[in-house]
């Protein structure tokens, strides 16, 4: 491979591929953050699928649920995952089928509903979410602790201007 | 909204909002990164959408496609975007139909189809562009100059190390 042009070999096409000479820093800054989620959310997308044959969506929306043990609106969880109440929906219709989870008329808004895992669905989560969290401590493992900390600083600091805009 | 417990706060709704007692720092940078990722997404989606009336991405295959004026073949754009066969061809067919983008054999893999802007692409991408710098430029722009570097460098290391995990 080593008269390939660069641009030419696959571990390094990714969205930085696209920033062009004159391109500025935040442009860069974006792009480059853009890939390392990419990246990871691809690994974690076929690890998921690979050991359970679990999609991400029904992985973050069992996740959510796990958190919340007394259950989440469905309008709270699609807010919570950042996607349309249409995928939400379709996602718990399967995990209702599956017993994993239940759907109940919240108790305080009659016209809403409520998801909660089963005990089942508790069980079939932690499972997943052990596995989960060494895949994720394997991929960002070559970070020294310090590196880390920094990361995980200035991420807060990016997150905190995102929702401030200058 | 003092009354409110924090967890009823749309402002803090996200992805982090799943991060439990328990759960360990290599996590909570994921779903931090996850975050700050969709946060900046969801804005130039919107902008994108409310400006141009165009989607992510369609805005990603015409920018990939700018930056090869050669074009690039229809398997390079699948890699470079991370997504499917299929969804390039649908954005690419209606490039085509809007002649913004051509479709041409490709001179060295007659099997493969190579597209390439039209000088209206280019254009119109070009537009696109420059108002797409500025809306990431205001969204990162509260970050120091020197925030900005730490962060981009450590990304960097990020990336490598995803892309070879301990």
């Amino acid at each position: 491979m080593s008269e390939a042009p660069a641009d030419l070999e696959t571990a390094d096409l990714d969205h930085e591929t696209r920033v062009g000479g004159g391109d500025h820093e935040a442009l860069r800054l974006w792009l480059r953050l853009l890939t390392c989620t990419n990246l990871i959310e691809a690994s974690i997308r076929a690890a998921l699928r690979r050991d359970f044959n679990v999609t991400l969506p029904r992985f973050d929306l069992m996740a959510q649920l796990y958190q919340h043990a007394d259950g989440l609106k469905m309008g709270e969880l699609s807010q919570r995952l950042m996607v349309t109440g249409g995928n939400v929906t379709g996602i718990a219709d399967q995990l209702v089928r599956e017993n994993l989870v239940v759907r109940e008329a919240d108790p305080a808004d009659r016209r809403a509903w409520r998801l909660t895992l089963t005990a089942a669905g508790r069980e079939a989560f932690a499972a997943m979410a052990a596995r989960h969290e060494g895949w994720i401590a394997g991929l960002t493992g070559g970070l020294a602790p310090g590196e880390r900390d920094q990361l995980y600083r200035l991420l807060g600091r990016l997150k905190t201007t995102v929702k401030e805009p200058a």
